[in-house]
């Protein structure tokens, strides 16, 4: 296990490009890791490229800095060719045993040491690795669609499996951005899935008895208690419900409900014809008049403002998508030698636009804060400095909105330091399109340093100090950018 | 009927003021209606006024402005008392049947005519009207915690309910900026708890037989289909899953696993002292830090940046609060007469601030926008003008930071025209604390008059130049405000 001394990885296959393994696919890209693809669909290739582009576009949004070197992707000739030199191969063909033994044992035979990642939602690894010359790297890691946005992976072992291979899938998977839950016993369907199946089968029976419609079991869940689950789970959230008694109390009060005929999952629905037919008529109606790949594009905008707005409370999800962030913006502090700093590379999420039909004010205002902090970590005023007590408030900040940004738009900041000796920052920055064209907004930003404890102006640490000072005079040679001491309304 | 021509009502009756009851109360003061609140347990009175504290806290985080004329609550010396005069009684008293028939036979004595809606969860409404003297104006409208923020509510009839009885629901339900979903046929459980019920059957389960704890069980939902569900259901979610061939394709995939034994709904966990208090500890440990008040706190912070990040993609509940949003705006228009107009009044939200402790300096721009857009509504340039294809931009703004402001703050947002002659509108926000004490910051902003068409400056029409001249004149006579014309880092 010594060549995974961080659990990162270089070199992956995934094998079988459906929605799970392509959206194994942009992760793994995304994360800067090498994939070779096995599928032998004809459609294979594109749709990888599509979840691709669509996970560049969704985690862009998200304000996850690309990484330093990006991955690749190419489609193998077969599975044996994608496994050969994989460090982690990941299984992701269809939910058939006989399907799965055959991809996996293919894969076994041409790579005797890599890790092996069953993405199934159901079946136990012991059920999987039976067979396999090396058993003992096998496990499930089982993902949640969107694979490239959703930060759970279920991480089962069989009875095979050694356990130094759940320790190197586990931290594996933290390289990639998520988290990692280590399903200590195995029983079919994981966790998730034995949540995800009674809700299924009950929904199935309200469809079938005509209580209600798809529609209608999507906004009982999407308007209530689907909000809750995005941010505490099923037992926080009820214990909340107890009020200050807590647990017992809510067990005490509801416990009687649970003997009540209140659920039909005694039994399973027979899925016959009329009833497939009926849900597929009721979802048409439903949701027919988006494609499935405009209603993926929906729900990523929508996971993104999700996400976005947990990692500002610092909860669930949101807590995973910032340490995540956190992580790849450190490892990405803009180059100090280069003239002016490139600070942000992010696209414009749909939650960032208003009724005119373009990126709202307000969030230039954002742009610019978030390149002053990279400007900061770029002179050393980065989250330690901040857990020393210091840092940087802003003061004053001139904005100048020049052309419109719409949704998706791929935006980079530039930030040039115009003075920086003593308590004072003075920034430049320039909101443009990635590739250096429309110059869409500059913002003039004057930041004060400050001591977090007092609240009040102080001078920087020393090795801030030299770095502020370096970094003012390599930017002292460039052009004093058009438009700084500006008024509003002052004319050109 | 006729005495709810659009479903308003002003006063209302709650009995029984638990987490349920007290959250109907938070939410009809905040949209304007007088409650009258019937419980004799003597925590009652504080536990109201502490939802209605974090009510008012979330609610204007939300962006949602008050009611022009807020609510207010009483506790009354019993059921009777509180529902006489009343135009609605919620009945949100413990699950149990002959609780809820003596509260229920009380109110009905005492008001012959208000509809009577029951919050419970399970009981059918024709199990509870049988021996009402009207049981015709009896309804089930089940909300869901926290009431004062989560949209939902099912409405549901029983078999003495009167037609109308649910439309008068639906109509009233939505003057409280309400979803209500209608279920057609009567049903214990309804559609939501049905479905939670199957989940609470089998996540009991997955503790009973120890395969995951109360903490690992919160993380399986939280981090995966918890984020999916709240912006999008079980069946537009699989859709998407199906990918171009859609719901049948999806069905035909994992139709199988229906028949494998995924679950253990088959039976009833027995809730003995043994597993209520596996139960119990393990939910100490991983919830046990926080009280519930401050979990519900957490929890309502976090629901507020969902709801506002939805609200932004027009999604689900973000669907229903952009639109309650938008019609409490509109009832609020800023005062022309005043000077200057006072355009906002909102709450910090805690997904506003940032590593240093504050507000992020990007929210006073949204502050400072959203100004901007309530002046607007003040001269006229409102969805209506938007929808006609005419709109303001802003193409410049300086901002001076002031002072910090913290979560919780409550900020108002005053707005001075300074000039609004022809194509530009120049105008001076500031923002200060509501009672009119510390300046936060100060915002100098100018904006064009453009056509959402051409996309480029054009003039307003008649009717807004002469709204515009009328309130620039209105503030001609008002001093200049200090910091205008102001350049960064120009000495003070």
């Amino acid at each position: 296990m010594s060549a995974y001394p961080d659990g990162a990885i270089r070199r992956a296959a995934v094998i079988g490009a459906g929605v799970i393994g392509a959206g194994w696919v942009a992760r793994l890209v995304d994360c800067g890791v090498d994939v070779a693809v096995a599928d032998p669909d004809s459609g294979a290739a594109a749709r990888v490229q599509a979840t691709v582009e669509a996970a560049e576009a969704a985690r862009r949004s998200l304000g996850l800095p690309a990484p330093l070197r990006p991955g690749t992707w190419t489609l193998a000739p077969g599975i044996a060719a994608a496994a050969a030199g994989a460090e982690l191969i990941v299984e992701a063909v269809p939910e058939r045993l006989d399907i799965k033994h055959a991809a996996l044992a293919e894969a076994d035979g041409a790579n005797p040491t890599a890790l092996i990642a069953s993405s199934t939602s159901g079946f136990r690894p012991t059920a999987l690795q039976a067979g396999l010359s090396a058993p003992g790297r096998l496990i499930v890691g089982h993902p949640f669609v969107p694979v490239y946005l959703l930060p759970l992976v279920e991480v089962v072992g069989g009875e095979a499996t050694d356990p130094a291979a759940i320790e190197r899938a586990m931290a594996l998977y933290r390289t990639l951005g998520m988290a990692p839950l280590h399903v200590r016993r195995e029983i079919d369907a994981f966790i998730a899935d034995r949540l995800l199946e009674a809700v299924w089968r009950e929904a199935l029976w309200l469809v079938h008895d005509d209580i209600a419609t798809t529609a209608e079991i999507d906004e009982a869940i999407r308007l209530g208690f689907g909000l809750r689950w995005a941010q505490m789970g099923l037992f926080e959230t009820y214990r909340i419900g107890g009020g200050a008694r807590g647990m017992r109390h809510f067990i005490a009060q509801f416990a009687p409900a649970l003997a009540w005929p209140w659920t039909k999952l005694t039994d399973v629905p027979a899925l016959d014809d009329a009833l497939v037919e009926r849900i597929a008529a009721q979802s048409d109606a439903q949701s027919g008049a988006l494609t499935a790949g405009e209603l993926a594009r929906l729900r990523d905008d929508n996971l993104v403002g999700i996400l976005e707005a947990l990692s500002a409370t610092g909860q669930g999800a949101g807590a995973v998508v910032a340490a995540d962030r956190a992580a790849r913006e450190a490892e990405a502090v803009p180059d100090a030698r280069a003239a002016p700093l490139v600070t942000i590379r992010r696209r414009v999420p749909r939650a960032w636009c208003d009724y005119n039909g373009h990126m709202n004010e307000s969030r230039y205002g954002q742009l610019f804060s978030d390149a002053a902090d990279a400007a900061m970590r770029a002179v050393g005023a980065d989250a330690g400095y901040v857990a020393r007590g210091l840092s940087y408030f802003t003061v004053e900040l001139h904005t100048r909105f020049l052309a419109e940004a719409h949704a998706g738009a791929a935006l980079r900041v530039t930030s040039q330091v115009l003075a920086g000796a003593g308590k004072r920052l003075h920034l430049f920055h320039r909101i443009e399109e990635t590739d250096g064209g429309t110059l869409h907004a500059t913002g003039e930003q004057m930041l004060v340093h400050v001591s977090l404890q007092t609240r009040r102006a102080c001078d920087p640490a020393p090795d801030v100090v030299a770095r502020v000072a370096a970094l003012a005079a390599a930017h002292a040679g460039l052009p004093r950018p058009e438009g700084t001491g500006r008024a509003v309304g002052q004319p050109r």
